[in-house]
């Protein structure tokens, strides 16, 4: 089937929030092997809502509206709905008392969330708890699905509720899809898009390339009528893939950087720690965002201060006063010391300059040495990163990541 | 001017990339005086982008186009535009040059990067250093700004070559603007809608109120022909807000809740030090974000595991035994320990279960509890935080945050 996506909201064309929930909902709606004809995003203007509605309904198979739902005065959705479709507003009972008794106390003025009981003629509720709104319309026989714009409630309905109808609607004529996504780091774009051009020219073969952070994702997406041809074709070119840019590849899909340090550390039974003056927590971040981390990660110190890189990590003051901060000796000292302290099998330790001040001629902002003790060697390496403050601890966190994979991978 | 904005990529229709970069541009455009009539987004077809940029072009002041123009082969909006406004892709030699001396060595083929030199007849370059693709074309009066889908370089020509542009072209009949955003922490979007009904009913006053990661932000927009009025319309308005959510708002338009701390400390000369557990380095990442927080912050312990807690913080092993990791004892012993090591004015320390694992009866996931030095006095706080791993470490760091805040108010 094939969809649209239109996304409500002033603070959307205002850009004071960022639209997350569309791409949400390409992604899980692409997986399921729909096609996305496009996505848009307009204002809280009933006319703009309504027409942009009556546009999708005449071109595509369903459309997905997100936001404007709530119980605020700014919310429209329902009364431009209402409006554009000929659907009058009518009141919901049941939804009335549920969200009476979900909201208790808490619930400010009855005009407020009496208006979310309020919804045009034919509306199917999609939550039937009320614990959120959400529901569908079909109009012209093109289902219409309304969910709230708080990423949240928004990705659970489209989860529970949108994607099952969906697959029972378009079970008999579905397009087999096989998806891979290859992410890769430290190589460019560029690079990798030249040793695939041949690839790229089979049909039903479809390959992109997409910078994201620090990264680069190449997707991989085979499209067939025929099951099995889909699976035969995947592979080749999966092969095909994995011989270009399998060194450069740390994971595929969902897998984060992190995650596949922690699968590495896991098999060798190592445990890491982390020492981390720029970086300031974002490489513990990015270890921790993984579940299951307190097997394999201890934690560590963020050493923001001289004064901490002393008192915590036990650095030789001499070394931070003649080599300075930012500096080879001090970052090997601060991987040493810390695995030394707390008896951990690998250290990695961040030093550097991120900006906006800071830098010298010598050390200019990017400055950054990445330390490493690993089966009792220590190590050092310097790297600059360009970009702003932000780009440069990214770079930092992602590159230590990558320099414990790296090792562990070597097991050296 | 009345804009609009399409965002080009499968990255993007597919949902494997968030698209940042439309909310950037909106966001921008908006402050600067101008409206969004909407943002789309597409994938690289090259009929429906020659759709959407004809659409756009009968109905809007200007258009505002990001994304494929890169050197990989799936990049084909110079392709569709040159097809759909009947302009014949050119060369440009000048930019064939400059890209090939920019490159250098790194340039894997040559067929990759002249196919950026070729642009739709009468595109004017934006960036003249040809150190990334954008251009401008004025079709049938209506200006056309294409720039890279990359966002770091989408955000240097928006705010460098596009912005300047719509300022010339408008500084006649230009509307005035005036708008606030106020950020609030721990309170309700339904409160704070509540008491602000009365204000949304003045003409040309807009209240918004958008629930962002832990946060409500609420965001006021007066908008009128004449400058001294919209002034008077803002104060007034501003006035009514602050008193009414005045207690919950930490901090207005870009400000973010670190940054405020930060104000704090430096105004009443103190330090302050961080000793995390569940949270795993984001309270020091959200710290260290903000440029010069070297000034006010020293660093702290990521002491995720129980042995951490023990020999970097010195926190006694009877408390970890007897009252869990997860108690206000150690919450107290963790903020308590460290300010003893460092010698640091202020502590905060968080212990907690992020889950998916880890919760019991007792304790489910989401039992936080936030420890506190300031002033010679240790205390601890205990919460119950809702959502995922992720929500739960969020709503941890953003608590520990306040907590400080508000300590720092109180000056107790």
């Amino acid at each position: 089937m094939i969809g649209e996506i239109i996304a409500i909201g002033d603070e959307l064309t205002s850009g004071r929030i960022v639209n997350t929930t569309s791409g949400f909902a390409a992604r899980h709606i692409f997986a399921a092997g729909h096609e996305i004809y496009a996505m848009h995003t307009i204002g809280d203007t009933p006319s703009l809502i309504g027409e942009a509605l009556k546009r999708a309904i005449r071109r595509v198979d369903f459309v997905l509206v997100t936001g404007g739902l709530g119980s605020t005065t700014d919310d429209l959705t329902n009364e431009a709905v209402a409006d554009a479709l000929g659907r009058p507003p009518t009141l919901y009972p049941d939804i009335l008392e549920k969200i009476r008794r979900h909201l208790g106390a808490e619930a400010p003025s009855p005009n407020n969330y009496e208006k979310m009981a309020w919804l045009p003629q034919g509306a199917e509720i999609l939550n039937n708890h009320a614990r959120m709104a959400g529901y569908m319309l079909c109009h012209e026989s093109v289902p219409i699905f309304f969910l709230p714009g708080i990423p949240a409630q928004m990705k659970e309905l489209l989860v529970d509720q949108v994607l099952p109808r969906l697959a029972g609607w378009s079970s008999n004529n579905r397009n087999h899809i096989q998806q891979r996504v290859y992410k890769t780091f430290g190589v460019s774009e560029n690079v990798i898009n030249s040793r695939l051009v041949e690839l790229e020219q089979i049909n039903n073969v479809h390959v992109g390339y997409y910078p994201v952070d620090c990264e680069v994702h190449v997707s991989l997406t085979v499209l067939e009528q025929d099951d099995r041809a889909a699976k035969e074709k995947f592979a080749m070119a999966d092969q095909t893939i994995t011989e270009a840019i399998g060194a450069s590849t740390y994971g595929t899909d969902q897998e984060t950087l992190a995650e596949v340090v922690g699968k590495l550390l896991c098999k060798s039974q190592k445990r890491l720690a982390v020492a981390e003056s720029c970086t300031g927590g974002l490489l513990g971040e990015k270890i921790t965002a993984v579940a299951g981390s307190s097997d394999w990660f201890d934690g560590g110190v963020i050493a923001y201060s001289n004064q901490l890189k002393e008192i915590l990590l036990h650095v030789d003051r001499s070394l931070l006063v003649n080599y300075g901060a930012v500096s080879e000796q001090v970052a090997m000292a601060m991987a040493a010391r810390l695995a030394d302290r707390i008896k951990t099998d690998i250290a990695v330790s961040v030093t550097g300059i991120a900006g906006p001040d800071g830098g010298s001629r010598e050390k200019p902002v990017g400055t950054v040495y990445i330390g490493l003790l690993h089966n009792n060697k220590v190590s050092a390496r310097l790297h600059h990163f360009e970009g702003n403050r932000m780009r440069i601890r990214e770079m930092t966190a992602s590159t230590a990541l990558d320099t414990v994979r790296r090792a562990l991978l070597a097991g050296n």
